[in-house]
């Protein structure tokens, strides 16, 4: 099959790749379209020394196995499934857990992948491709609304607009809070049609009873950190990529509850998208071969999706 | 009267010191004994800027004001009364605050200070000065379980065997709690008596879903980040002083819940101490004269709390 390779921080494409091994209680899947994402850039700086197939946001159609013709996407967190935390529901906490394109587990960017079954997720036919491939960071800012104690906060702000800041700000608004979204580029912000967002570029110290860091550098931590009223929460949702040191006395002194957060509710992702919620304009297409000018998009902030397909065969 | 001055990180005896003035509604108390705290050290170092009288941990008399004649503790935190936080009974988080010998109010390391009326705390006659000057840093402690969700998880991790550290672990092992404790001097967990409490020189990765950082150091964080199982608690109760980055993807990765700790109920922390749970040997006792001895004390393990007393008239 033909399909993407990543080793060593290079990306290749490649007609000849092996098609993948069904397991047991596996699905073939033939992938339509794969969203790059943030952590497919950090995968080829040398995030979780991935070697092979990236690609975990895909929309696709079952080609062998038990639900052949289906149009699927997947939880990509896989467990053991025998152990405690497996048993609990918490695959994801697995401490044996591969992940889809991500961590010992081949991924979508390719012809085909394979998936167990009890991980496929059904979509309607009537869900375009642009949509479907957001379903993963979708789920993952809909965690946040699982994790907050309820009431929600009338008010939000979200530092940071790379690609999950803007869903986050999207899945936010869509549960009537007023949301503020920290930009540094405006060409990153006009992305936001959406009325109930406002987007600043500066915030006042003390002034958020809950924030969302989706910036993935230390110094929007130590913005969300300033930004935070005493007892306020802050849910991390984006992983550090810098080691500078950030001074954490805030989170004592202002007594912060800090959130870390993660995958969610993919069912509910598909609802949420399937119910028209995002303003954001969608995706530009390249095929596996074009990856070189699909990265180059993927990086810019001209493009709020960069969708990947298999080239015409 | 007599005390110790604080200036630009030197400490210097002063017999002739002006009497503290007494404001509206604010009471003079004769400090029977103060103890010498972690933050006081980290003064002498610059934290807060401070210049002045230090010392925050103290029991005394209240000489003159309504209520004179009573044994006195005090909440060290000084709100202006009139803004939201204040009227909602978060005083500690008032924008406008003081701090008693820790931000631009004068403390206890001198013959008198003064506290607003408010702010006293009586305690019984019979509680002995050394467990009276531990009812602040037992309330830090105690807010530990007010903050942490019900019920209580049966095992807990306290990183850092300073004194906090070793003060979190006996009020935690008091609340039914199988603690455990890390230490890097075996010298400073000798103090420990209560059987309740495991000392450790090491721990496990993904071991504990309850931890308590008291260790102050970046690499405590660190390492109560890796001891740290998915979903678990991290309670930050100290102030980390050195600014070496640490890894905090833990945090989003494994899901984790952080709470920023300080100030804790001064009145629970009387009667923690009224009944005995402490086990712990108590104080060595040194005159505001001998400050240099009661220093090279307090930096020793060897005692697990240093008072200072006026000097005999």
């Amino acid at each position: 099959m033909q399909g993407l390779w990543l080793s060593k921080g290079s990306w290749a494409f490649k007609p000849d790749l092996l098609d993948p091994v069904i397991g047991l209680d596996e699905s073939l899947v033939a992938v339509e379209a794969a969203g790059i994402c943030g952590t497919d850039l950090e995968l080829a700086r040398g995030y979780y020394d991935f070697n092979g197939i990236p690609g975990h946001e895909f929309i696709g159609r079952v080609v062998s196995g038990a639900r052949v013709g289906q149009r699927v996407v997947a939880d990509i967190n896989l467990g053991c499934g025998r152990c405690q935390r497996c048993q609990a529901g918490v695959h994801r906490h697995c401490a044996e857990r591969v992940v889809i394109g991500i961590h010992q587990r081949a991924g979508a960017f390719a012809q085909f992948l394979s998936v167990p079954n009890n991980n496929l997720i059904t979509v309607d036919e009537d869900l375009s491709d642009g949509l479907a491939v957001l379903a993963e960071p979708v789920a993952a800012a809909l965690e946040i609304i699982e994790q907050m104690p309820k009431p929600l906060p009338s008010r939000v702000l979200v530092v940071g607009a790379g690609r999950l800041g803007l869903l986050v700000a999207e899945v936010l608004a869509s549960f009537d809070c007023e949301v503020a979204i920290l930009v540094r580029s405006p060409e990153r912000a006009a992305h936001l049609q959406n009325k109930r967002i406002q987007v600043v570029t500066s915030v006042e110290s003390e002034s958020f009873g809950w924030l969302v860091d989706c910036s993935g550098s230390s110094s929007g931590l130590a913005t969300a950190l300033r930004a935070a009223m005493p007892q306020a929460i802050l849910v991390l949702k984006s992983t550090l990529t810098d080691a500078v040191g950030v001074d954490l006395s805030p989170i004592m002194v202002k007594e912060l509850t800090v959130l870390g957060s993660r995958c969610g509710p993919m069912d509910k992702a598909l609802a949420w998208l399937g119910a028209g919620h995002l303003s954001v304009p969608l995706s530009v297409r390249y095929s596996f071969s074009a990856i070189n000018s699909a990265l180059e998009a993927a990086k810019s902030p001209r493009f709020f999706k960069v969708l990947l397909e298999p080239d015409p065969c």
